[in-house]
């Protein structure tokens, strides 16, 4: 795959303010181990201070604006890192598996499948199953009976649909995930957890995508529900009667207990947790490891365990590195207390 | 599924004290959502509060006690809890895959099945294996040799049994759990790790339920065991040579290291942990991401990390939180003995 | 499978200093439990301590130096951790599936296929492969285009193996571990998360083993390295980019951010987590649960969150203990003080 500088140009929508248009591409490299044939992008002023030390070999820099010092060609495009992502596609393009059913695929009663699928090998499917146009679905996957999968979504091997799934369109699932086992319920009567029967659904919207080793609960009794466009990472566990909104960014190794409520557009970093019945207001990030205890947000900051604002976390995190010396300051205090009380 | 008030009253032992008892319902509902036909539940006290304010539009109520306020018809329970697993179950009856076993299955040597069970598409069952009764395993899960299977246990799909693993009577398996694993055991030589072979076994007791993407290793000598009735959430890790006894709930992303012992109806809230070689005794709970590095128990609630007693370590957690009033304070001393020093 | 005495001390390089060397054992046992025809270890002095009580049955025991008060058969020898491992391998030898590839498993265009594999039930591999003398692959694992497994390795069953991955050699990877899922990279554009498409690889190099449910994600670009001889236990996440040294211990529950950087000889410890772009330098340990937020090491101990030299946060953690009995210093100062003031 070759592209002369002008043809990129043209498919980012950037301007190219110096160089030859003609010059050829034929990869995207870090700028650091960038060479000629390869094009690099700087994506802000920050990533500028790290690299300018290093002369940069690249046959041409995407930028965001045109910044002195950096040598010819440059290509500026309003957002660089939209432009990688486009251009890191269009020179590696995607390969996807043939479309049809491979012969070992097993389909149960009464599916409806779409157009242009591809349904690979030793995948099983159950029955009353619809598959939408375009649907991928790598080896070794299992689906149960009454599931949906919309259009152009794409199942990684060894992914498991239970029953009664709903999957919306242009859905990606990495390999592994569990979407709609049972919810975790019981009632103890004695010493016995008697099991609370998970009979409710799973909902994920559109334009999801689900990381690998994820485990998605079915509602007990309603609905589990991933809203349209929400991102969700490796080993993340969202439990029974979740409902996450739109929009969402959910880190690796994230836990949700049962019946939490994360509105739209809520960021929860690596290995943050939310108490079960809680809800998580629009807007809201969790840093790194914090667990939600009560009703947060929305449009906050929240970090610790438990979490409160980020900013009252930072100060009390700060005050913690200090205990030796506020246990000095009292030692001090306390000597010099017993002395004016002694004169 | 259509049933008469009366024909519910008797199947869960309740009394119906007011409303017609041929009246016909057919859905389980929250009593939020409720309407005609259907039947919602009111658990306790708490959650009637919650309640009272919205009318309700079920056909009738479920609850422990006959409470003001709440219209006709009441059925009256001991447990409400209870009746409404009952009749989640009775409502939305489970359909196992049909009996027998797929074309597409592979048997190994000298297995002995049991009648009436049910082994779906593409699984794959070793030599010497026992599988028992009425045992239900979906497509695309992996048997080793010499594994043993109880009578009335159900694999969900993909999940993976190493070999000699021993599983009791009526256990559940969701999908993409692993049992039977090699533990994590090295020797340093020099700067290598050795690995020592791990060649001990696994025995999952009768009535276990294990979630989704679980990690059971096998001992490396002995055995590893979950006693019976212990109930297992997703994405949880244990080690080899955990000794897990009788009806313990470890809930989702908990992490036991090599060597544990929990006792009976220990509770492992979400993200708590244990240090290798330590026991947590009986009835001991384990707050969620409470870390256990020494013996606890037996009859304690332990919390935080190192874990201590709940109530101390709240107390803790609280005083953290007014460091910054701490802080101030001793300043304030100092500005007044600094004071006092000079008169 | 019977030895002697004489027959073990040769294989393990041991000196026997005192009982018959004809004696025969058939078994490893732990020197609690063992009986007449049992060898067992006493690893070292700490050990040694707590057996000291018990009478012990073993028909020998196997010691790092001669002790007192340890009936005869002895067998002394430089690591007994070493010989233990060694003879639980002697007395338990691995059975591998038949070598030979199943007539069920799929295999794509153009592979290549070292003599002597194991490729069982199920296995689906896809184009382009290349598959190393003598690998064992079990069933209902699958295997992408373009990836290279090499010479001896194992992958147990359900592994998924995305495209253009490469696998050293004596590799171990265990159950429905996922290699080379994508990373998890967005552009916020609007209210929408575009995806970043992940085009890199993963290689893992020689002699590394990886537990069950384990996620290595691929570079966005370039690559994601494990490091030769490194050991991952069960259910760790290992973001995009990340480069892991050499010889590495990485426990259960694990979490390695995006583009992290682990040297050489690193320990991190159950659920210990780093991260994005941040460098662990070489020998450095992580104690259970640290996270780590900046670089650190070489040759350091690290705890806490935000991990910190174990000693430090080791009397943090002791100060915290004694916050209630702070406060209580800072009420009687502030007591005495307004009684001095009164003055």
């Amino acid at each position: 795959m070759t592209k002369t500088l002008d043809e990129i140009a043209k498919f980012v929508n950037g301007k190219l303010i110096c160089g030859r248009d003609d010059i050829l591409i034929s990869r995207i490299s870090p700028s650091k181990d960038a060479k000629e044939g390869d094009i690099s992008f700087i994506f802000d002023k920050h990533e500028l201070k790290k690299i300018s030390k290093t002369p940069l070999h690249a046959s041409c820099i995407v930028l965001p604006e045109d910044i002195e010092g950096i040598s010819c060609p440059k290509l500026i495009v309003e957002n660089p890192k939209l432009a990688f992502a486009r251009l890191l596609e269009l020179f590696n393009p995607t390969t996807l598996p043939p479309q049809g059913i491979h012969p070992t695929a097993i389909i149960g009663k009464n599916a409806k499948i779409g157009e242009g699928v591809s349904i690979d090998a030793y995948v099983v499917i159950g029955d009353e199953v619809e598959i939408g146009k375009g649907v991928v679905i790598y080896p070794l996957t299992n689906i149960g009976n009454k599931v949906i999968v919309g259009q152009g979504s794409i199942l990684h091997p060894g992914v498991v649909i239970y029953d009664k799934v709903k999957i919306g369109k242009r859905v990606i699932i990495h390999s592994q995930t569990v979407i709609g086992s049972d919810g975790f319920g019981y009632i103890k009567t004695g010493d016995v957890h008697y099991k609370i029967p998970q009979k409710g659904e799973v909902v994920i919207e559109d334009d999801v995508e689900i990381g690998a080793g994820v485990t998605i609960d079915r509602a007990t009794l309603g609905i589990t529900i991933i809203g349209q466009g929400t991102k969700i990472d490796n080993l993340v566990q969202i439990g029974h009667n979740v409902q996450i909104g739109k929009n969402c960014i959910i880190v690796a190794q994230v836990g949700i207990s049962g019946s939490v409520t994360i509105e739209n557009n809520v960021t929860m970093a690596g290995r943050s947790a939310v108490s079960d019945h809680v809800t998580v207001k629009e807007n809201t990030i969790l840093t790194a490891q914090a667990v939600v205890m009560k009703d947060v947000g929305p449009n906050e900051i929240v970090s610790g365990f438990p979490a409160r604002p980020h900013q009252k976390e930072m100060k009390i995190k700060a005050l913690i590195q200090k205990l030796p010396l506020l246990v000095e300051k009292i030692t001090v205090l306390e000597k010099k207390v017993a002395e004016l009380e002694n004169k």
